[in-house]
């Protein structure tokens, strides 16, 4: 993303003639150079959903009236970003390192655009990876008389440090509904399976026993059911009777971090849609 | 594989030290000379495979009787097949051509080593498509007043034609506890899935609802339980919102066939070892 | 696509501010509704291209008239295609019959929105294959004493029977330039290799020989130059050291087909724009 | 792999009858149980080979003996590693952090069954990775007046400390043909393209001028021809019109690190044999 003052403008309703044009035109009366467009609308659920980014414009206040008071279309929903603004996001791990090693190598080659004030977990094994990329390291352990304290503490550090988007990078702990309800998609998981295959813990050993000949990972945001939060990204590879359970985790590795990296970037580029159970994402 | 009268011999018994030399000096000693050997020992299950290609074998009767009677080992299981016996395959269809389609063009090509001396169906639409291949298409229409009627037609059918291996290229409809059960590891199926997940009917429209990013289909041995059987062979392709329903089942069809003649070639080739709800596919 | 009155509209310019509001706004204007659009602007070239889907437009000469004579933009060129008028495809064979099946079984199933009024070879033993699908073939021989005679025929064929898209399906001749000059984006040949690499002839040779682990198969535009055009799709799969060049030719016809199926259905859906020697594919 | 004192057995020669009997009989009678067999007869080259992976062997100098002097085959070569005995392996770097943090990442993981005395590099900006994995970094600048005098001290490092494999992890300098001709086989380097297309600099703008739709990233043996060395190893990922060059090199990125990792795996788990200008690699 360029280091100019550019936006991205994302808009969901239902789908009605003429949307494009208007807005559009809206854009180009505030001044504004469209630099790259997509839209899509659905026959299954009658929705239209169009992503912008734009350039030049003349005054965003003006142009966010107009969207709000003198829209024609009903149930219009749009989200303005701007591309200088960085989100905050967190990461939350447990013991394994790779997924965390793939979002700190790459926040640091610039590929995502975000600042990452804080890695938390319940675990000190990951500390020096923290370390190694200079970035705050809070330790939260659990107290076995009182588990729930952790989420608590937990909830106090994303909100005092004002936390966008939460990473979940195998950390391996269930959340509570209430910690989760109020971070609907801000949060995204990578589970180990081929989802909805697998779900729950162990998905390896799962597809060892079902004898499978493709393992998956799967990208998602979190939601109260385990495992059933809308589908971001997956991948799959393929595996054999050669492959003992412990090679499967090893290849699976490689998926569960590119997954979850290309997710990562999805979201924080603003190219992630929710419809209902589902995501929209814009240039994949 | 070879014109000349060459030999595939499957090996699988419990893991023991020795087998691979005591089997091959006992190839030697009948002056076989190996084209080809893979072998496999799982930590798992405890389970140790093998599969020769041979050829020169100056008397299989005496190699067989040697395998069976002097083996020092334990649950020692073999099986031995000519290269020049074909297998005698019957494919069952309803009404979806591209699976039938690339079995028989396979077939005529040579790459699949089998004779087809019948397609079975109770729809009548893709007798054409037998004709054009000539080969013999057996109408079985279903009598509302008594359905099984058809199926006991096709089980005399196929035991009067002496069929080895039966493919289910996309035919839709169950088929009973007994007719499965007798023809255990010889009747594949292709499910148009990525199974475990989205078995069962219209997996297409399982997969848009949960709003996978990735669809699959699987190849499989018929058991009892619907869509449960051991898996031979999967494949993969990625989608995204922009799929329909419509546009998932085409992009679908072209992962069928090759993953439903992919099974069917291994199954022919003799290189797939069923190992308990598993199979083991050499050279894949 | 569908069987009502629709319009697929392509521009293509120099990059320039206001674009799609511009035409969009014009479309409005009409009436009409934008069922899709795709576009893209390209750094490196400077240049903008747009696809739009569109439906209802009252007078489709006004906004044609509209769209030459008022555009404020520099270099713009456009396109406008109605979905009702089929294209007339041809296709070139000599002795391999895969992706000849494979074009006809998917133009049969709806999938190719073109009618094919004729298969022409300079080799016979295709012809079952026509006559199954009750499509004309045209059988002309090459004389040796007077070669180039054989291409003038098919010219002759070829502008009588108003071709709009050739499809070389594995035809094995090379066309003189005049006659490929002629038809610059409106021949696409079947390469069964990964251009650039392992042009010419017996790219699965080539690819033995270098060891490659990856072999590909490549749909392009044919130019003057050899297997130079502008590419419009690939597909790639995993070889080990197990295949030998026979395996690889048989692995290799999964990809072919499939490749050169879908860079036929792009075209036939106006989804590609020539930019140079290089393609824009849109929603691929 | 395991820590008992097991063996890798490797024999490669000409194709004849008896090999795997003779072998594995000689094995039985040191006592030796074979955990993994694999082998390989090519027709294209008349060549036979053989992996075994072996334990309790009673006298392993014995078996070296009766494999030398014993045989009754042709050109006969083998190679007997111990599974306890690590190699010694070097990277060299230029800037690129990608494929080293993957070594490394991998390595203290366990997954790469080797130790790293050392990295080194003409350049100094990758050293704190280096720290955080604690190894030993050595920085040799290049003298513009000398330039020949870095590859010397390079060579002098390499020997002292005893490397058995030089890995080239995105070393941007070209080699002496004396330095690669004395390690033939020992040194592996990750070229961004898919070769035999795109050798040489700057692949990716290769790559995008030439308007592909599929770039890859491969791994090779370093040879005196400059990308000409046997292949080990490729992946390929999908690209589109939409992808800059900028976009192209990361996506690739993740290629790079992946095939290789793999491959360094393939040869520390001794599983590829040279044949010629090609790779046989063992359970890949």
């Amino acid at each position: 993303m360029s280091s100019k003052n550019e936006h991205i403008l994302c808009i969901l309703c239902k789908d009605q003639k003429g949307i494009v044009s208007w807005v559009t035109s809206l854009l180009a009366k505030q001044g504004g150079n469209i630099l790259d467009l997509e839209q899509h609308s659905e026959e299954e659920s009658g929705l239209f959903a169009m992503r912008l980014h734009v350039e030049d414009i003349s005054s965003m206040k003006t142009l966010e009236q107009e969207l709000k008071r003198k829209t024609p279309f009903q149930d219009f929903r749009f989200w303005i970003h701007s591309t200088l603004q960085k989100q905050r996001m967190a990461i939350l791990v447990s013991t394994e390192s790779l997924c965390l090693y793939d979002l700190l190598i790459k926040q640091t080659a610039g590929e995502l655009p975000c600042s990452i004030p804080l890695i938390v977990s319940h675990r000190e094994n990951l500390k020096p990876i923290a370390d190694h990329f200079s970035i705050p390291f809070h330790y939260l352990p659990i107290d076995p008389k009182n588990p729930q304290q952790q989420e608590k503490k937990l909830d106090a550090l994303l909100k005092k440090n004002q936390i966008d988007l939460i990473v979940l990078s195998r950390y391996m702990r269930i959340l509570s509904k209430d910690f989760v309800i109020s971070r609907l998609g801000k949060m995204i998981n990578i589970h180990h399976g081929f989802l909805p295959a697998f779900k729950g813990a162990k998905p390896y050993h799962q597809a060892w026993e079902r004898g499978v000949k493709i393992i998956g990972a799967t990208a998602h945001y979190v939601v109260e059911e385990l495992d059933e939060g809308p589908i971001i990204h997956q991948a799959t590879v393929e595996v054999t009777h050669r492959h003992s359970i412990q090679e499967m985790i090893r290849t699976g590795q490689d998926l569960e971090r590119k997954v979850l990296t290309q997710a990562v970037r999805a979201h924080l580029e603003h190219r992630i849609l929710l419809v209902g159970k589902r995501t929209w994402v814009f240039h994949f």
